[in-house]
C-alpha cells in the first residue's frame, strides 16, 4: 500500500476518489441544507460568534452528503476539520469531493481496504505540529480506540522497549491497527500521548460506540472526556427509528430491486433500529418475524402484530433476513447453508460481525458471483443454493444506498455540532 | 306461540319490545341524520315531489338506527312502509320503538326466536286488502324467499290439493318456513300470488342474497325483478370493506373486552368483508391469517403481509376466529374441538351457517355457559377447555354491537332510496 | 347523604350496586384470568409463601374486571384488601359485586356523585383499629392526597384548635375533601396521623399521580415512601400506548357509534397516551391532527405523516377531540361553542379538568341532553348546534367502555404485585 | 441523426447502448427468473409444445431485466421477437444488451431522444420481407399507434399521392412520427398495410393503451383485435397498485434521497396507481393529500383518512407532487411556479404530458440545473426557488429507478404470454 496524500491549491490534504466530482457534490450538498433546518439553524445562532474558532476537530463518520453539511457547519462556526469515514464503503464520494476542494481535509472513498481504512482514520487525526484535535467527532469508536491502543502502546514501548506485534492477534483488522501503531511508534513515540493530552473530548454518535465507552469507563480505561449523542433523544428515537424505516428499503431496492411485498422478513433484534426496520418491511407489505432476546422487546414486537421466534425457526422459510442488533455472530454460516435461494442477508447494526462473513468466505467450495458492486450471491456447494449477501456484511444502508435522508440526520448532527459548541476549546 | 299485533293511537301496526324505548331512539336518529348526508340529501331533492306517493314498500332489513333513517327517507319521499329485521339479533329496540311510534308498521325486536323472525317477516309483507308492497327492499332475500315458497305452495295446492308438510324437511328453520305458509294458504289460497301480482321489484342488499336472486334467474324460477344494489360500489366496496373494518373490532371488544394486539387471528375468506376485518384486525394489532380458496385474493393478501394458511393449519393455535366467506360450514365442530381455551369465534357473513352451531350444540357432554346475551363459552367435556361464540354464530357485529356506522350505511341505503326512485310506481 | 356500610354474610364490609351481580362478574373475572398471565404467573409464584401475610392494603383503582383480578391475586399473596375506585364512573358494577362478595371490602360503582367517590375513599383507607393500611395502591393520588390533607389539618387543629372550613375554597370537589376531614377529626383526631405511622407507603399507578408525588417530595411535604409504578417501561409504554389505542376507539363506538373512518380528529397531546390516541385514530381511517406543545413529541407526529396544528387552527373543522395531555384547560368552552355540530369531546388523561366542564355547565343558555349515560349533547343556544361530551369530560375508555382490556393491564398489574412484594411488611 | 442497426455473430439485428455489459443483465435476468414464477410456469407447462412456433412478435415495452424474462417466455415458447422500449427513459441498458446477445433483436437504450425513439419503435416493427410481427405486444399503444397512422397516410397517398407532411402538426413529437412514415411511404407504399394484413393483433399493457384503443374501436378506426391486459385483476389490481406502491418511494430515493417522512405529498388521482403511491408515501410517514375529480375515488381517499383537496389548496404548502391520472395537463407551470422551494415534481402515470414540460421549459427566463440524470432543478426567475422535475415529467419510477420489481410484473406479464399463447398463429 502506498498511499499519499494530495494537497488542494490552498496547500489543504486531501484523499478521495475523484475530485472532479466536487461540484456534482456541492448540487446535492445545496439540496441537503435545505432538508437540514436544524443544521442551517446552528450557523444561523452560532456563526458571527464562531464558537470554534481556532478548535481543531477529527471526525470519523460516514463521508456523505449530510455529512458534509455537518462538516461546513463547524467550519460556519470557526473550527479546522479533519475527516474521515468510518466505514469503508459508506463515502459518498462527490460528498468527499466537494469538502475536500472547498472545506475540510478530507480522507474517504467508497471501497476502501481495511488498510485504507484505517490510513484513513489515522491521517484524519493526525494533526502535524502541536498533537492532535482538540474534539472528535466519532462514529462507532474508531478514532477513539486507535487512540486509547497507541497511548496504550506508547506506554508498553516506555517501560519494556517492545513495539506492538501485528502477529500478536488473529484479528485481521486488528493487526492493521497495531502496525499503523508500532510504525507511528517508531517514528513519534509520544504521538498519540500528545493527542490524548490536547483532546478536550470526543462525542460518540451511535449506540455501538457508546457500549465501548461505557466500557472503558467501567474498567477506568477512559482516557478522555466523552459525550454521549446515541441516547439523545433526537438521535436515538430519530435517526435509529425513522432513518432505518427509510434507508433499509432503500438499500433493499437499490441492491436488488426485489419486490418486498409478499415476502416473509426476519428482523434481528427490535431495539429502535429494529423498529424501524420492521415498520418500513410491514408496511412494504412484507410479513414480518422478530428475533429478540429481551423480553420487553419482544413483547412490543407481539403488540405491533409481529411474529416473534428464534433465528432457527424461519431460517428456511424466510425471503429476507436483517440485522440489527448491535451484537455479533447473529446470522452465522450455518444458518445461511439453510436459507432458501436468493435468500437475502443483510445488515443494518453499526460493525459488520452481526453476520458471519468469515465463516461464509471460508466455507469450503462457496462461490461468490458479485452481481454489482456490494451485491453478492454466494452459491453453497451442496445445494447450488445462493444466498444474496449485501454490503459484504456491513452497513447495507450505507453501503447499497446513500444512508439516512439528510432531515433525519439534521436532528443528529444538530446534537453534535450543539454538544461541541457547549464544550468548545476556550 | 301467541304474538299479536298492536297498534298504535293513529292505528299502525307494529310490534317490538318497549315502545317507551321510542325518546331514546328518537335522539339517536337525529345524531345518525347527521351522518348520513346521502339520505338526508335524498329528502332534500326527492322529498317535494313525493316518487313513492301511494307505494307500499315492504323491508326486511336489520332494524337499527340507521335504518330507522333509510325507513324515515322512504316515508319523506311518500311511501308507506312495514318493516322487519333479517337477523334474530340485529334490531335495536330502541330504533324499532322509535320508528314504530313515529313513522311506520315495525315487526322486530332483539332475541327473537325463529319463529317470531318469520312470523315478523310474514306481518312485514302482509299489507292485508290488495295483495302485497310495491317495492320489497331486502337484505339476505328472506322476505323473497317466503314468497317464492309461497307461491310454490299455492300453485301445488291448487293442482294437487296437498298444502306444505313441516316435517318433509330436516332444516328446523325451513319447518317454520312452511308451517306459515301452510297456515296462510288455509286462510287464503291466493296470498301470496297476489303479493307476487302487485310487486313492481325487490332491491337486495347482500351478497348472500344476490347470489340467492342469481340462482333463481338462472334456473328460471325469479318471479318478479330484482335490483342487485349490493354490487354498487358504493355499497360493497364501502359497506362491506370499510363498515366491517369499523364494527368487527366494535363487537369484538363489546362482547369479550379482549385486547386484540398481540392476538393471533383467522380471518375465513379475503372478499370485501374479509378484507375489512383483517384491515381491523391488524390495525389493532393482532397477527392475521387468512383462508382463501379463491387464488388471487389469496395473492392479494399475500401483498398486504398476511399469511395465507388452511384452518386447520391454525385451528389450535390461534386466538380469535371470524368467518366472511358466505359460504356454509366453514368452521367445523371438530375444529372448535382443536381450539385454544376460550378461542373467540364468530361470524360476519350474512348468513350463521358459517360455524357449525348444530353440531356444537349437538356435541356430547359439550356444556354452554353464558356470560351474557350473544356471548357463550361452550365447554368441551374431554378437555374442559372453553371456546367464546359470539350472537350464536350469527352476524357479530350486529348481535354484538350496533352493526356499521352511519356514514357508510348512508352509501348503502341511498342505492337503496335511489333504485326505488328509479323504479317506482307511476 | 346517608351511605351505610354493607356486610357479608362473613362480616366483611360493602357497599356497590347489586351483590346479585357477583355471578356475571365471577364468569368475566374467569376470562380475565386467561388473559392475565404475569397476574396469574405471581399467584404461581408468589401464592405459596404468602409474603402478603398479616399486611393490610388499600387500593384506590378503578374497580374493573382487570382490578379484580389484581385484587384477588393480593389476597391470594396473603394479603388483607379495601378497595375504592379512583373514578366516578369506572367501576364495572359486576366485578365489584363479585369481589365484595368473595374476596375484600368494596367501596364503589359506576355513577357515583363526588360525595359518594370520597366517602368510598375514605371507608377505603379506615381499617378501624390499630390505624390505616400498609400498603396503598394508589391511581391519581386521591387516596394519598386524603392522607396527606388530612396530616395536616389534624397538626393544625391539634395547634390552633381549628378544624378545616370547607368554605374556605372555591373548589366544589375540595370543599368535599375538607368535608370528610373535619368530620373525622372530631370523630379522632389522630386518625390519619395514625394511618401515616403505619402505612410502609404508597405504589402510584399513572402519570398525574407520580406528578403529584413529584411535587410533593420537592416540596419536602410527602410523608412516606412512594413507588413510581408508571415509569416502568412495561407500564408506560404497553398500557399508556397500547391500553389507549384499544379503549380510546372501543369508547367512542360504544358511546355514539360513530363511524371513525374519514373524521378529522384531533389528539390534544402526543405523549405515550396521545400517542396510543392518535395511531388507533389513524389506523380506523380518521385523518388525525395532533396538538402538542413539546417539540420533540411534536416531531415525531410529523415523523408519522400528522399534522400538528394548535386547537384553534382546526377548532372548527373536526369532528372528534381527545384530551390526553395530563394538564389542565385544554378545550375551554369557548373552543366548544365554535365546534361543528355533533363534534365529539372527550378526554382520556387521568383527571377531568383537561376538558372546561364547568365553563360548558354554566354557559348561559346552554341545553343538556342526555342521550344515554356518558353521552350528552350540549346544545349552544346562539347556534343551535351541539357537541357531544362523552362521561362528562372523565375517562372515556373507563365511563363509556370497560377500560383497558386485560392483557395490558396485566403488564401494569404486574408490576404493582411486584413493587408491594418488594416491600412487604416483615 | 445517423443510426444504424448493429448485429449479432448469428447475424441477429440490435442497437443497444454497450453490449459488453450482457454478462451483468445475464446475472440480474437470472435472480429476477427466481422472482417471476407465473413467467416460469409458463415456460415449464407451454415451453414443450412451443405454441409461438413460427411467430413473430414485436414489443414496444419498457426493456427492462423484467421484460427481458418475458420475451426469453416468448422465445422459449417458439416466438421470434423484436423489441423496443415504449419510454425514453425505462430502459435497462444491461437487460437490453444480455437480450441482444442472447435472444431477441432489440432496439433500445436509457436515454434515447425522441428521434431515436420512434427509430427503435419502426426497427421494431420491420421484420423486413413479409411483412410485420404476427403479434404485437404494445404498452401505451405506440406501435399501434405508429401502424394506424401509417396506413392512413398509405391510403392518403394511394389516393391523392400526398406524403404526410411534418409541419403540419405543432406537435413535436408527432412530427417525428409524420416523418418516419413519410421515408417509410418513399421506400416502400405498402409497408404498413403489409404490416397490418400479417398482424393477428395486439395485447395491450396499460390503461393509456387501452383508452386509446377502445376510442378507435368506438371511431371505427380499429384495424386489426386488440386484447385488453391490463384490465385483468392480476394486472391493473397488481401492477398498478403494488407495483407504484414499491416503486413510486424507490424512484423518490434514488432520485433525490429526500426524507419522505414528515412531508406533504399530493398525489394527483386516485385510481389503482394512485392508491398504491398514496399508500406508499403514507407508510413512510408523509401527510398525503389527494387531488381526485371522481366523487367515489376521492370518497375512497376519505376513508383511508386522507385529505381530499384540489391542487390550487396546496400547491404552496406540498413537498412531494405525484400525478397518476392518466390524462394530461394536471400540474401546469402556473402550478409550479408557486410551490415550494425544491419540492419535487414527478409523474408514474404511463406518458409525460400530466406534467406541463413544455410550459415549464419555455418559461422565460427559467434555469435548468442537471442535479444528475433525470433529476434536474428548474429555477424560476422572480423567486429564484426552483423545483425538483424527476424523469422530465416522464414515469419516474422507470426513469429515476429500476420500475416495478419482478414478482409483480410476473403476474402482469404472465396474463400477456397466456393472451398471445391463446391467439397464437396456427
Amino acid at each position: 500500500m502506498a498511499l499519499s496524500v494530495e494537497k488542494t491549491s490552498s496547500g489543504r490534504e486531501y484523499k478521495v476518489k475523484d475530485l472532479s466530482q466536487a461540484d456534482f457534490g456541492r448540487l446535492e450538498i445545496e439540496l441537503a441544507e435545505v432538508e437540514m433546518p436544524g443544521l442551517m439553524a446552528c450557523r444561523a445562532e452560532f456563526g458571527p460568534s464562531k464558537p470554534f474558532a481556532g478548535a481543531r476537530i477529527s471526525g470519523s463518520l460516514h463521508m456523505t452528503i449530510q455529512t458534509a453539511v455537518l462538516i461546513e457547519t463547524l467550519t460556519a462556526l470557526g473550527a479546522e476539520v479533519r475527516w474521515c469515514s468510518c466505514n469503508i464503503f459508506s463515502t459518498q464520494d462527490h460528498a468527499a469531493a466537494a469538502i475536500a476542494r472547498d472545506s475540510a481535509a478530507v480522507f474517504a472513498w467508497k471501497g476502501e481496504t481495511l488498510e485504507e481504512y484505517w490510513w484513513c482514520t489515522e491521517r484524519c487525526l493526525d494533526w502535524g505540529e502541536g498533537g492532535g484535535p482538540d474534539l472528535i467527532v466519532d462514529d462507532g469508536g474508531d478514532a477513539t480506540l486507535l487512540i486509547h491502543e497507541g497511548v496504550k502502546a506508547e506506554e508498553e514501548y516506555e517501560k519494556t522497549g517492545k513495539v506492538p506485534d501485528p502477529e500478536s492477534t488473529d484479528n485481521a483488522e486488528f493487526k492493521i491497527v497495531l502496525t499503523i501503531i508500532r510504525d507511528g511508534i517508531k517514528a513519534d513515540p509520544k504521538k498519540y500521548r500528545k493527542m490524548k493530552d490536547r483532546l478536550v473530548g470526543v462525542s460518540e454518535e451511535t449506540t455501538t460506540g457508546v457500549k465501548r465507552l461505557y466500557q472503558m469507563q467501567e474498567t477506568g480505561t477512559l482516557l478522555f472526556p466523552a459525550i454521549n449523542v446515541n441516547d439523545s433523544v433526537t438521535k436515538s428515537k430519530f435517526d435509529n427509528l425513522y432513518g432505518c424505516r427509510h434507508s433499509l428499503p432503500d438499500g433493499l431496492m437499490r441492491a436488488t430491486d426485489v419486490m418486498i411485498a409478499g415476502k416473509v422478513a426476519v428482523v434481528c433484534g427490535y431495539g429502535d433500529v429494529g423498529k424501524g426496520c420492521a415498520a418500513a418491511l410491514k408496511q412494504a407489505g412484507a410479513r414480518v418475524i422478530v428475533t429478540e432476546i429481551d423480553p420487553i422487546c419482544a413483547l412490543q414486537a407481539l403488540m405491533e402484530g409481529l411474529q416473534v421466534l428464534t433465528l432457527e425457526d424461519v431460517v428456511s422459510e424466510a425471503d429476507i433476513f436483517v440485522t440489527t442488533t448491535g451484537n455479533k455472530d447473529i446470522i452465522m454460516v450455518d444458518h445461511m447453508r439453510k436459507m432458501k435461494n436468493n435468500a437475502i442477508v443483510c445488515n443494518i447494526g453499526h460493525f459488520d460481525n452481526e453476520i458471519d462473513m468469515h465463516g461464509l468466505e471460508t466455507y469450503p467450495g462457496v462461490k461468490r458471483i458479485t452481481i454489482k458492486p456490494q451485491t453478492d450471491r454466494w452459491v453453497f456447494p451442496e445445494t447450488k443454493t445462493g444466498i444474496i449477501v449485501l454490503a459484504e456484511g456491513r452497513l447495507m444502508n450505507l453501503g447499497c444506498a446513500t444512508g439516512h435522508p439528510s432531515f433525519v440526520m439534521s436532528c443528529s448532527f444538530t446534537n453534535q455540532v450543539n454538544m461541541s459548541t457547549n464544550t468548545h476549546v476556550s
